[in-house]
């Protein structure tokens, strides 16, 4: 990690444990920028008693928790750094007294200027992983989790963002001819579900609003796996295709019993088995939450190869940036 | 409402009150009734300082919050009481220390007997609405909040259980036509979208994974208005049906922004539009959070015209109850 970064980052962590009292940690942004802070929230949620949540940046400004306020922690993510309701959230919860942190590609941007705690990340394929927007989030949590209570865990949690960038290129790597594979024989789906449970409900998610609706119009549906059996699973037949990720967390057996019922009705499903993937450059007790990040390799990767066969690039738009809305 | 529920209410309200001190109000179920619960954990973040949140019941036994203990109220619900994991939720919260309240329509069920106070709630058309599920966990939260923050604004609210049958009666008549027409019209849809924000996220929720895809095995997808524009809005075109839920609360502009850009470019939306709502048997103060009641039954009866369109029977399933899973 570059230098700046994490000089960055160590002020921000400085500032959050420096606090007299933390009464909840707010994740807060749109879309993709939510989807990424989802793990975080998750995270934060199993292993800290200090609550922690994650928002819609609209619908938090508009919501006004009752619990914001000086005590409060607020981290927001936009990667342009205008989206306006996130910048918007950033200015509320300031004005409301919250320490705020905001991670975003682009320096000087209004929502930089919004935080008391810009972060800035890189991006494009040569910037190494734990420059990236993810790195920089984990190499955020882990260290605000180490600095309110010191353990091996989280230091681990901190190594572990140095082994990012060759996990993910391994990963890469193994799923390469998979994705490949998926993108040729699902390319005329018209509806794709996706599933998954804990630290992965943010990539299932994710793949379903961005990646498939948002940049190849494809239909598509987010599940919980603990929900599908409670309604969603009377769709399933063998004709619905299905994208399953299965964690390494404590909730695998959600993802498990999911995949172990749809995947005998279902004859389209794309399985994501974090322990199919090496992880060994990633510290053992942390990789269930770092299994994530790599399945979002995975489904990006499965993107590609969908926006190959059917000539829809990844960047296409019709609405978004193109207009007022 | 039935004086033996108002009893076994006001012993629950009476226990929560009288704790010590309160760390967390968790929300746990299924699907259905883990929908009509997400109004509850809206209105406690919008108007506490305690934090609240919603759990698919299998993923709150297995990740195990951390804060999870003896200062937390953990509330649950399933209709017949022996929802698995829901009755997992509720032993495995009181083992933890917490306070367990359980709402069910079965006495002496699986889950009445896990939880410290069960409170029965009628089911059937002859019922009033205050003594139905809805109107027992609104009678509780109501009451939760006016005994640990008494004032008018809640004493407002548990008032207005009362008008509450009366008002759904009203809506039900004013949407008749309506919902007989949107069944009519949309009967042969394989896949429809739903929006919702703030309170009226269940309803939306529920809507999809529920009555569309559990009971009509249509494809649906619910998108969070909020959301809408970060990567869903891709996918709107003019043969693009969704149904849009206009809140009363805080987050109606979400809404309304949503609403105003899909109505643009699908030709093929069903508004719900609270506004419209004749909702003078709730006092003013607390109709945004009553509105999503309503929502509830004119969703319904939407329901009940595409099964009537489509021959498809809301009670008929193919693996709910049909097998192991």
């Amino acid at each position: 990690m570059k230098t700046e970064h994490l000089c960055a980052i160590e002020n921000a962590v400085k500032a959050v444990v420096g606090k007299e009292k933390i009464n909840h940690f707010y994740f807060v942004a749109c879309g993709g920028s939510l989807a990424f802070m989802m793990p975080a929230a998750f995270i934060f949620s199993r292993e800290i008693e200090i609550p922690a949540s994650y928002h819609p940046a609209n619908e938090f400004v508009h919501m006004q928790p009752k619990a914001l306020g000086k005590d409060s922690v607020v981290i927001t993510c936009s990667h342009s750094g205008t989206t306006p309701e996130t910048v918007k959230a950033t200015e509320y919860a300031r004005k409301q007294g919250a320490l705020t942190i905001a991670l975003t590609h682009v320096e000087d941007s209004p929502l930089a200027k919004a935080a008391e705690h810009p972060l800035h990340y890189d991006w494009g394929k040569e910037a190494d992983s734990s420059d990236l927007n993810k790195g920089v989030l984990y190499s955020l949590i882990f260290r605000i989790l180490d600095g309110l209570y010191p353990c091996d865990k989280y230091k681990k949690g901190i190594k572990s963002i140095d082994g990012l960038d060759a996990a993910m290129k391994k990963v890469r790597e193994q799923y390469k001819d998979v994705t490949a594979s998926w993108g040729k024989k699902y390319k005329r789906e018209k509806l794709i579900y996706t599933m998954g449970s804990g630290a992965d409900q943010g990539e299932a998610y994710s793949f379903a609003i961005c990646l498939l609706m948002e940049m190849q119009w494809i239909n598509a549906s987010y599940i919980h796996s603990g929900e599908y059996f409670h309604g969603p699973f009377e769709i399933t037949d063998f004709d619905v295709p299905f994208v399953i990720v299965k964690g390494l967390g404590s909730t695998r057996p959600l993802d498990e019993r999911a995949y172990n019922f749809c995947s005998k009705y279902s004859e389209k499903i794309m399985l994501v088995d974090e322990k199919d993937f090496d992880m060994s450059d990633i510290e053992e007790e942390v990789r269930e939450y770092f299994a994530p990040l790599l399945t979002g390799a995975v489904l990006r990767s499965f993107a590609d190869a969908l926006a190959y066969e059917r000539g829809h690039d990844l960047g296409v738009r019709r609405y978004m940036w193109k207009m007022e809305y």
